[in-house]
């Protein structure tokens, strides 16, 4: 009972962690910059890193990068997520109340896997410049305007100070797989370090059963009827590429010490076809 | 006034906060045997990771990044900046306090383009060696001296107790530019992650009269005459290479998506004529 | 005395230190997913990463750069080491106890240099699924396995509750030298990021009188006999290759603003026979 207790009551009374994801890299000032300005405002705040390796601009990648990870956090966690090719237009900047959770960043679609997954949120757009650092640069919001609203929110300021609800945000093509004839059509949503191409479907989406009726992948042409319980399962040994559950709740189709990405020359965004076993 | 007053009243009763900035890189242990030093001395310390990704030995783009954002840090920040060729030989290791705030590291110039910007300082040689981790290795001060040097320094040593106070501390070529016939002259000081070249003109000294007028910036026989607001400024169209307010606080020449670096072949250093209006 | 007892004490009363080590990369979420788990538990938590571009599955390169770095964090401090080609299959999870601090991570020699340095230490199998992530995925033990464990000894678990202690683990090809006619055989264990190249050899293997009576290090066909005491040593100018005493405690072979690794085209593993001199 002592850790399980413990577990639960962790963060009672800590000062909220807050998480930056960014696509700033890791040569120049910026990402110092944001911390410098949350830790004027809140010298205890928790900040950690998810990622400022994001290609540049590259929005989707940040959206996947989130979607995987942002439920590990405890409840309060404010997660602040800059990739804005936009800055400086006339793009909204968004607080989003979700999950127990809060996102702080650009209104361009970063945070819409998220809001089509949990369905219940509550958006505001930042319009109270008193919680800006001034003067508002036209270049680093990040700086300027998502990591003081952060750190605001981390003292405690209440959401509705920050700017009225909004109905709408933007979004990015939908996460969920399409039902066509002769099963499911889904895409290669994030490829990582290791070339391993994650897909949007779940685990739930290719289950035993499927799987039992010899379901496929078929992605460039190719079919992938090989299913692994882990990378380097022993039991199967001449297939090169081979499907397994990733750990960010998606299917995902691997090579054991190589990068599928390359045998495929796959490119995010490139359909794959879930083909049910009865469709052979 | 609740906000108001937690971010004027943040940082009382705090342990300061030591910023980390190198040229170590990722891939190696340098950084974290600083931390396990640091952290040993002060396990409640606040470490923050400037960049670790300086290119090797460049103490310039050392000196740019520090400058670019150590106000944002809160008083009492202690920065310790690791960029250091001449480790081992007979380069001294300073303590400077200036803006309120702490710069720990070899005296190579590093903290020449602050000093510089600050006109106030008080710069001391680190020469009391019981503040070093020992035995003190020839190649690693950044652990050895200037880690541990931070450490006693956020526990609450006095300055005076690390060394002698130094009239002089190195410094860089002066970070104002000099007035010339027909305009001022500077240079790229940095090139960004996304290619924009900072230079070290100030939005003070190309401000809403000179544009106006018709400045324009020359930099390797091109000259450039575009101002926009912000990256996107969807009133300027046409123009490949334009001139933005830069979040550092200098002006940066920038191409929309692309690399101004590399449409312009610019390097660092390279000159910058900012030739006013009537001298066409 | 002031600052040697706080030097001491620093560590009463604080969270534990947890160090994270891997080759998950910065690109991606996981990282950041392993944070959240840990602070999900201990919100008070230190966090401090040590590297996570170790090579992809390159155990031997998380091995020294464990070893050079462990000894500088205080006692009680959990180094969670995730380099983990074997993720999902029968692998063993451990925990080891040794040198006052923990070693939690596959059980695949990522250990195996510090208990030969340490000699005493003890290890258990982590079996206790109680204190695991669930569900468990078979991709991403460090986030469903060896950071919660961490959390959980942070958090006071006692170490006999995760699971029973085994008598050996596994290891690498032993660090220390071994003796040969005419001296020592040794290798080349790191490359670091300068290129240069880090021996097995230790400054008291190498000590003084070798080096007066002449000893030589013979690398790919190569004698190099030139000691420095530091990289800059302006004693010795027209060496291109040079033996100092690097800062994991090991000699290392560098060459002065260049890259040794290049200039002997080494690679790690290669051997290298510390002549003795009057064996010329």
């Amino acid at each position: 009972m002592g850790f399980v207790a413990s577990w639960l009551c962790g963060e009672i009374g800590a000062m909220p962690i807050i998480t930056l994801l960014t696509d700033f890299g890791a040569r120049d000032y910026f990402v110092g910059a944001m911390k410098g300005v949350l830790l004027s405002a809140n010298p205890d705040a928790t900040i950690v890193d998810i990622t400022h390796e994001i290609p540049s601009q590259d929005i989707q990648a940040a959206a996947f990068n989130l979607l995987a990870c942002y439920r590990d956090f405890p409840p309060g966690t404010i997660h602040v997520a800059v990739v804005d090719p936009g800055v400086g237009s006339d793009r909204r900047a968004i607080l989003i109340e979700c999950a127990e959770q809060f996102f702080v960043g650009p209104d361009n679609g970063l945070f819409g896997w998220i809001t089509e997954r949990e369905v219940q949120f509550k958006a505001r757009e930042l319009t109270n410049d008193k919680f800006f650092r001034q003067p508002v640069s036209s270049t680093f919001h990040g700086r300027d305007v998502f990591a003081p609203v952060a750190a605001a929110l981390a003292a405690g300021v209440s959401p509705d100070e920050f700017g009225a609800t909004i109905d709408r945000i933007r979004t990015l093509q939908p996460l969920t797989p399409q039902t066509v004839a002769g099963g499911l059509q889904g895409s290669i949503i994030h490829i990582d370090r290791f070339g391993n191409c994650i897909t949007n479907f779940t685990g739930e989406q290719i289950n035993e059963m499927r799987i039992a009726a010899g379901a496929k992948l078929i992605v460039g042409g190719k079919a992938i009827a090989s299913f692994r319980r882990f990378f380097a399962d022993p039991s199967c040994a001449d297939d090169d590429l081979f499907i397994v559950p990733g750990s960010a709740g998606f299917i995902e189709i691997a090579a054991e010490n190589a990068s599928a990405a390359s045998i495929l020359s796959a490119r995010r965004g490139d359909e794959i076809l879930l083909r049910d076993g009865d469709n052979g």
